[in-house]
């Protein structure tokens, strides 16, 4: 696949499949382009006030985390942004309620993190808002079915839960890519990709092919609702762990909002958080120790992570809460 | 390598040594920054002006082709283009001489295409100009060596040369990158690059695994001169075919301008041309048709290409000539 022309008889069909099975997974309604870009969730960031931030325009970005953070500081280089919710006061152990959420009059749109990686929270659903609706969901794209036609764009880096990193997904509403207010660069263009059909110029072709074979896998699985109930059983185990520890492990997530995707929960002492990611990883169990930013342990469980591996964390939690609880 | 974390130990040892192999291979100075980036050639269209054109500057762009035509295009919402040479009035069929480039006096920077794939064209050598020189190498990078040090930023798509596409190589020098004039957007501010290491967010891991590769095989093979002289030898094979034909073969670039990657030849008549495209590709030699902006034949001779293609297809060129002319 590395080898053929992105504009030969191979990789159209490749394309053509992709795109075809990412609307057949999403469910993404014909109004919709299906866009596989470069420069991943980070250059949207950018993408999304230049294309749809006037300069004497707000929009609401409640802040959830550290890349709602990021997306925030993006966004203000164009025009006036509205932090609807700061969680930081909390701590970010929450996504903001309906009450919580201090919308604009005529806001260009509304920006949201739907599943946040630092701090394992996420939105079970959308915020409500008049605004068109933009959504992050880098980190847990097609983790559960998607109700689009809520949204004018969502957008995702591959490398969670679609394939390999270097191609973001970008499913973005026609009527609302019409509106853009300034796009200098052809690159920064939805309308130009959308054109060009993802191949404005050489796209990256064996991250679309990964990209394909994902969508096809997800296919063959039964779709995204055995994708959820995969990943509902997967997280339930780490949560039962937590909530059956008699207080030992400690949820930093509010449970309303609990990530499925990154399960993060903190221990007594700093000193056993050590000692448990340490001794995990000897038996084999990597990378469990919390963002700096968060602290504690964060087990990610994204799609390709099999129950296997959430049950035997789950048991070794039972282990350590006996010997160290 | 696509399941590494980017910021883990493995692919911090891929990104190390693959910066390390192409300073050797290319003979970068030390004061020059290697960036692994994403969006192609075709973002640093963008990118350049961006950072580099202030709004009421100039910049020096010879038109050569296709490819400067889109640079010239993406520089001008920036600020002013001096388009230093107009090749569409030669057909494009060679780089502009030193007396044909007309330059501004304190241009921010002269940018140029080192080979131009439609044509067939390159510079022999690189313009002479006062300005700091901006070169779109993506269609030669790394096929012979490289004045890096009269350069002030040198840039290429991955695909031809280097790996896979969806990575390009950026090798700027740090004084001029200090210069950069406005960069709203973080993914498109090469010193935030810079300071990230080229990761700045999550970069194209595959990619930048092949193209380390790349680096190795260069090296391998005894680094730029070594490669050279293949790619001297190889398009001797063709040129002499063309030169040697009494005329039914004409090559589309002047002598002293001709592309080593990139053969480009017309026949008789048109008809001719389809049948040599046709009788070729049933042997087996495929995508011999020229781009449709330049008609004619191609022959593109990346470096991957071997020499026994070559030869087989100078033969064939000849059997041609000899049955038709």
């Amino acid at each position: 696949i590395c080898e053929h022309s992105h504009r030969g008889p191979v990789f159209d069909a490749v394309l053509d499949e992709a795109v075809a099975d990412c609307r057949t997974v999403g469910g993404i309604p014909d109004d919709y382009e299906i866009l596989f870009l470069q420069g991943g969730a980070t250059l949207q960031f950018g993408m999304i006030p230049m294309n749809f931030l006037p300069e004497d325009g707000v929009a609401d970005y409640p802040d959830t985390g550290v890349w709602t953070n990021k997306a925030i500081k993006e966004a203000k280089a164009f025009g006036t942004v509205n932090v609807a919710f700061d969680g930081s006061a909390c701590g970010y152990d929450h996504v903001p309620t309906r009450e919580e959420l201090s919308l604009s009059e005529n806001a260009a749109y509304l920006h949201y993190c739907s599943n946040n990686t630092i701090f394992g929270t996420r939105f079970d659903v959308p915020p409500e808002t008049a605004a068109p609706l933009v959504c992050d969901a880098s980190s847990e794209m097609f983790a559960r079915p998607i109700d689009v036609a809520r949204h004018a764009l969502i957008y995702a880096g591959a490398q969670k839960n679609l394939g390999p990193s270097g191609v973001a997904l970008v499913i973005i509403h026609r009527e609302f890519m019409s509106k853009a207010v300034r796009t200098p660069i052809s690159m920064l263009d939805y309308a130009r990709h959308a054109k060009g059909g993802s191949r404005l110029n050489t796209p990256p072709t064996f991250g679309i092919y990964m990209m394909g074979l994902v969508f096809k896998w997800i296919l063959a699985e039964g779709g995204l609702e055995a994708i959820e109930r995969r990943n509902e059983a997967k997280a339930k185990l780490l949560y039962d762990a937590i909530d059956g520890s008699g207080g030992f492990y400690r949820g930093v997530s509010r449970p309303e909002c609990r990530s499925r995707m990154n399960v993060t929960f903190r221990l007594p002492s700093e000193a056993l958080e050590k000692t448990f990611v340490a001794e995990a990883a000897a038996e084999g169990m990597d990378g469990l120790k919390g963002h700096r930013d968060a602290g504690g342990v964060r087990a990610s469980i994204y799609n390709a992570f099999p129950i296997a591996g959430c049950e035997r964390l789950a048991s070794f939690m039972g282990e350590f809460a006996s010997k160290h609880g």
